[in-house]
């Protein structure tokens, strides 16, 4: 079966982003701070079409996650967040740039609908506008029995925990405190629904905090 | 120099309590789920008075916070939560019993002036009205040389946190949710003053993450 698998990087005080985030600072104020982890090694460093980099105890943990990944989810805001409704005139393409990192299908959900958009690289996104059970179901058609990655942003990421829906979740817990912005968990209630933590990996700046179900 | 150590179990969401604390019920609704990992060990037990017990990867860091320590400073609310000014006819001494497992001198930050209380195994209470520095003081004083341990609750502790007196931390990190009641990082701000992750120990039920100063 296909597993819905997510990771995100959350700061102590769990925040995974930073206050008054925008189109132009996604993250929040501080938000950079909780990526500062991975910024430097060779396993982030590739994908985005750069040289060289670190290896360290966190490359075997990134190196998981992008195996097996058949399609993508994520909101509106992780994709771009783009204010208003698709206008062909004025066409917004997220910040992922003309070749994205994904090289797969990737299904934003949005209350906008507007056609797909097909980028270099195998990268395809399409927006769903009837919710997050249907972006699970066209993510796992899409993936061919391969995994769905949730991609986030944290108010997507929330709906899909609070429904159970979520196999794995990889807690990247950033070992600073933010002290506002948005907090992961907000609203999710008193409950993981069967996830367990399966694996503690200590690495520079960052615990690699994994959940799973038994 | 005699250091400051303080050491707290914390939910995955940042919460140390649960909510509707009370006197009859100090931890909140669900709290007791952030001491579940502690309550089986011998080392957890022995200073209890209880027998047996398990040893695991957690034995070692309560070992390690229980070594060196000549004093502790705690909250009215850690101390008993009783409310109202001292009443002679009318007794409160805490939920410690007659013999308390410090067995040494603490210090309660309170509003309300009483007498020491003077208890079995070497264990005091001394009740300090002039706020956080006061106590600290006459704690590394009657600490001899030795470390004082901060023991809460988190409305203390964020005070000692936010004004950078805590030279340890040891956070037992508890991988659940509680979904709602007392953070301790609230109001502390976006710096953990000086204090480094310098360990990470996975344990079952637990993560113990200690932050000291490089």
């Amino acid at each position: 079966m296909s597993k819905l698998r997510f990771r995100i990087s959350m700061s102590l005080d769990g925040f995974v982003a930073g206050p008054r985030q925008s189109v132009e600072n996604p993250l929040g104020e501080g938000g950079m701070r909780l990526h500062q982890w991975a910024l430097p090694l060779a396993v982030w460093r590739a994908p985005h079409g750069l040289q060289g980099g670190e290896v360290n105890e966190s490359t075997p943990v990134v190196e998981e996650s992008l195996v097996n990944i058949g399609a993508t989810v994520m909101g509106r805001n992780m994709f771009g967040g783009h204010p208003g409704p698709w206008n062909p005139e004025s066409p917004w393409n997220g910040w992922w740039g003309a070749n994205p990192p994904f090289h797969h299908p990737v299904f934003v959900l949005t209350h906008h609908a507007r056609e797909p958009l097909v980028l270099e690289g195998g990268t395809t996104f399409t927006f769903v506008t009837d919710g997050p059970d249907s972006a699970l179901e066209q993510a796992r058609r899409a993936a061919g029995g391969r995994d769905v990655s949730l991609a986030g942003g944290a108010s997507v990421a929330r709906q899909y925990l609070a429904a159970g829906l979520v196999d794995e979740m990889e807690l990247h817990l950033v070992p600073a405190l933010l002290g506002s912005g948005e907090r992961l968990f907000d609203g999710v209630g008193d409950d993981l629904r069967g996830l367990e933590l399966v694996r503690t990996v200590a690495a520079p700046g960052v615990v690699h905090l994994k959940f799973a179900r038994r």
